[in-house]
Parts: C-alpha cells; sequence; structure tokens
C-alpha cells in the first residue's frame, strides 16, 4: 500500500463473492489526523480524509463559534497552504483578543458541561446565537427525491471507494452547489460550511443541505448555525436532533432514499401541511 | 415528543411516499450526552444512546488505556446504577494512584500529538502494548457472509427505528455472542468491550468482531486493544485503518454483504492463501 496523506490510497486485496476469491486493486479512502492550531494553542485532532484542509479548520472554528466570518481570519486565503503531509492546520485570527477563549475551554479544552442533559444542549445552542432560519424557503418532494442521485454522481472519491461520507449544499431547484467528502460525517459538513464561510455564503438561508449517514444532534447544530434551512439526510435522525430542529425552526428530513422520506417538522417549506405534534 | 434519557422515544412524523403523504408514528433513536467522570476529573462528553452506560465508560477507559482490566475498578458492579437520567457516569478506581495520568492527559484534556502523522498513531499503538491476536483463530467464510443476517435480527432498537449502529462478538460457529447498539459506531463498540471486560473475556482472542458502518482507523484500534482476532464491517475500511490491521496482525473484512465480501489482511485466518502486498 503506498503512504502519505492522500484522500486515495490503492491497495491489492481477496475479494470473495459466493466462493470464488480473487485478487483485486482496491481504492482506500484516505485517513489521516488532522490537528488545529489557533495561533500557537492547539484545539483538537480530528481523524480525516486529507484535502480541503483549511475548509476543515474554518468550518470547524466556525461552528464551535469561534469565528464569525472569514473577515475574523488573518488570512482567509489560507496562508499555510493546506499542506496535507504536515497534518496541521494552523489558523491566525485578525484580531486574537475580541475571540472567545472561555468558549475556546468549553468547546475544545475542558470537556466539561454544566447542566448535562439534552435540554441544557438545546439551550446551549440558543446562547451560542442560532436565528431561525428562512421561513420562505420552499422546496418540492419530488426535487428533495431527485437529490441523492445527484450527490452520488458527484461524489469522486466514494465511487472509486464506498467508503466515505458526502454533505452538499443545494438549490431549491435541485442544482448541486458544491459537495465535500470525508470518511467522518461532521468533517464533511464542516469542510462544506468552512467553504461557504470562505465564500461569503453564510448565511446559506435559500441552500438545502443534504448529508449522507443519519441526523445526529451536532449536524443539525452546525446546519443551523450555517442558518440552511432544510436538512435532509439518507438514514435517520435521533430524538435530540428532532428535538432541536424543532425547536429552532429547521426543516428534517430523514430516510430519503428513492420516492420516499421522512420529515420530521418543519414540513411547511416542503407544502405537506401542519406540523405534527 | 416525549423527553428524557430514553434509548427510543416516539413521535408522530410525516411519511411521504410518491407523492401520498401520512401521518405515522416513528421511533427515534435516543440521543443523550454523557459525561464521563474518573474519580473527580471531568474526562469527556460523548453523544450516546442511553443504556449500558457503565459499559460504555468502563469500555472507553480500557480502549484509551486508563485502565487493564476490571480489577482496576474499585466497584466493577456499577455502584451508582447507571443512571441514564442523570447523563453522569462516575467511575472510582480501586487505587487512583496507578493510573497513567499523562495518558489522561494526552487522551482527554491535552488535546495535543507530538509527530502528527499516522506512522506516529501506529507507533503509538504498539506502545499501547497492542500484541498480534490469535494466530489460531479461523472461521469459515460461509459462516462469516451469515453474521450480518444474525446480527440484524438480534438488533432490538434499529428494528424499530433504523438509525443505530450496533458492534456484536461472535464465536467461530456463527453463534452470536453479544450485541450492543448506540447512535454512534464507537460507543457501540465501547459498550461491547465495556461488557466483555466486566466479564472477563478479555481478551477476546476467540471472538470475531462484526461492526456496522466503516471500519475506521480507532474501531480497529480498539478491537486489537480488545485482543479480537477478526474484525468485519459491512462498509469500507480506510487507508490508515488497513494500514494499522497489517501491521498489528488483525484479519480486516469490509463490504460484508450478502454472499460476498473483502478482506484486506490476515486472510490465512479465512483460509484465503496468501496475504497480498
Amino acid at each position: 500500500m503506498e503512504r502519505g496523506s492522500q484522500a486515495l490510497n490503492y491497495s491489492t486485496v481477496f475479494e470473495w463473492s459466493d466462493k470464488k476469491v480473487r485478487r483485486v486493486r482496491d481504492a482506500l479512502a484516505g485517513e489521516e489526523p488532522l490537528q488545529i492550531q489557533l495561533g500557537r494553542q492547539r484545539l483538537s485532532v480530528t481523524m480525516r480524509t486529507p484535502g480541503n484542509d483549511f475548509e476543515l479548520a474554518v468550518g470547524l472554528l466556525f461552528t464551535e463559534g469561534i469565528i464569525q466570518s472569514a473577515k475574523d481570519l488573518a488570512n482567509p486565503q489560507d496562508s499555510n497552504g493546506s499542506r496535507s503531509d504536515q497534518n496541521v492546520m494552523k489558523i491566525e485570527l485578525k484580531n486574537p483578543r475580541t475571540i472567545n477563549s472561555k468558549r475556546i475551554k468549553r468547546n475544545f479544552l475542558a470537556n466539561s458541561s454544566c447542566g448535562l442533559c439534552g435540554k441544557a444542549y438545546i439551550e446551549e445552542c440558543r446562547l451560542q446565537g442560532i436565528k431561525r432560519p428562512n421561513a420562505r424557503f420552499r422546496i418540492d418532494p419530488e426535487v428533495l427525491c431527485s437529490l441523492p442521485e445527484t450527490l452520488r454522481a458527484s461524489q469522486v472519491l466514494f465511487g472509486r471507494t464506498g467508503g466515505l461520507h458526502a454533505a452538499a449544499l443545494f438549490e431549491p431547484s435541485g442544482k448541486l452547489i458544491t459537495v465535500r467528502e470525508d470518511v467522518g460525517r461532521h468533517n464533511a459538513v464542516d469542510k462544506l460550511i468552512g467553504w461557504a464561510l470562505l465564500e461569503g455564503r453564510i448565511p446559506a438561508s435559500d441552500c438545502a443541505l443534504l448529508a449522507s449517514g443519519r441526523g445526529g444532534f451536532e449536524i443539525i447544530q452546525k446546519s443551523l448555525l450555517a442558518g440552511i434551512p432544510l436538512l435532509a439526510s439518507v438514514s435517520a435522525a435521533s430524538s435530540l436532533a428532532v428535538q432541536l430542529a424543532r425547536e429552532c425552526g429547521l426543516t428534517l428530513v430523514g430516510f430519503l432514499r428513492g420516492r420516499r422520506f421522512v420529515c420530521y417538522c418543519g414540513e411547511e417549506r416542503l407544502g405537506l401541511g401542519t406540523s405534527p405534534k
């Protein structure tokens, strides 16, 4: 197997199929640790697929409430060139004194929490400045059903590995805006939101977000922070995710497969009638 | 929606299917934060499905190298009763002075790393005391293909929600030993390993581990620490996962679906011939 920080690695493997065994050359999704530094402070290490590392770091800093826009960055052009062979992404802020060091401590360093229950987490989201997303956003259920097909067709890495998560932004017409892939679900969303932030597209109030995997609490939280009005996933949503989506006015769709889906809340954006209680 | 720390929550949702809309009662997988404390030290907060919280905490402490066996616990009977409504799991050690506080600092608090690349991570695994798992373990490919079906039949929560990861231990005969479910892949594996540790079944050198989701680096690391000789998943493995499995002598199987799978390494345990390079 070839080494190094690559999005793809090739390896010879055994394929067993109905008692027949053959050797095949297989593409593997890259996975490497990335250390994110804010100035001289080491914030976190995340296992990610190399590529779009600057977007990943920027997206994570935004969704963790450390930065509010690309204007907070000393160099929004990725001055260190996203050198993924280093596996270190150093972010410098324009005005480091303005950053919320309490939040850094809480989110990255202390691993503490005061009231530790779902309700406290939802309260925390309110404090983080989540606003109700665009109430006028509409998307047709038929268009929604077409998104997974469009996403799959654009997943360069997944097609070759079968092993990557993806997150993509779509226009209400069903047109793909952009897609990011990663071995981690959260990373794919952070890369996408990082891209949007750097492009000046946050709040992404006219976009639907499609994420592979399940709709968990943190994915909902990230979507809301980015001002996205609709999150769809191909799998199930968790209880706390649904609770947060309902309280914050996000349209949450799950099990989006073929010509079927489940809408947990915010169904008015899909023209489905009044909300179930 | 009903609130509280439950493995399952019920909610009324909209189901859209080929233009037909109906309201259905849906079971949602529970997701709540759990804070793990070691004595008075707060170690981590993880989003998990309530249930088997003591096993989760014990499994995490073991796979992070903080404890080596159930004998390190002051009370391996779960003295605080896994009260999931509290969302705090406090673990007391028999001899707190013997714990490796450097490791705690590195794994939970400092978020730092010295040489930050896959190779350094693999070196770290060696230092963590990973031994090559049981070379005499054998499982028939036909038996291996039967495991996902057995797992699905035993996934109580998944059947009702469609939204939970699972990890299960199997005997080489294909007999299920036990299964754990969680919204998080890592949590499901930690719960399973925590159970095995409390049952005195570590190293689990005569067991195969089947995990839903993909075979990532951390899942391989956990399997190796538990002394498991074979890890199978229904999805792809990442490059670093394959590298670690090869270097440490684990049999790694991916895409285990129907009568087909891919064997990345350790194929001698499946009787597939010599290893591809």
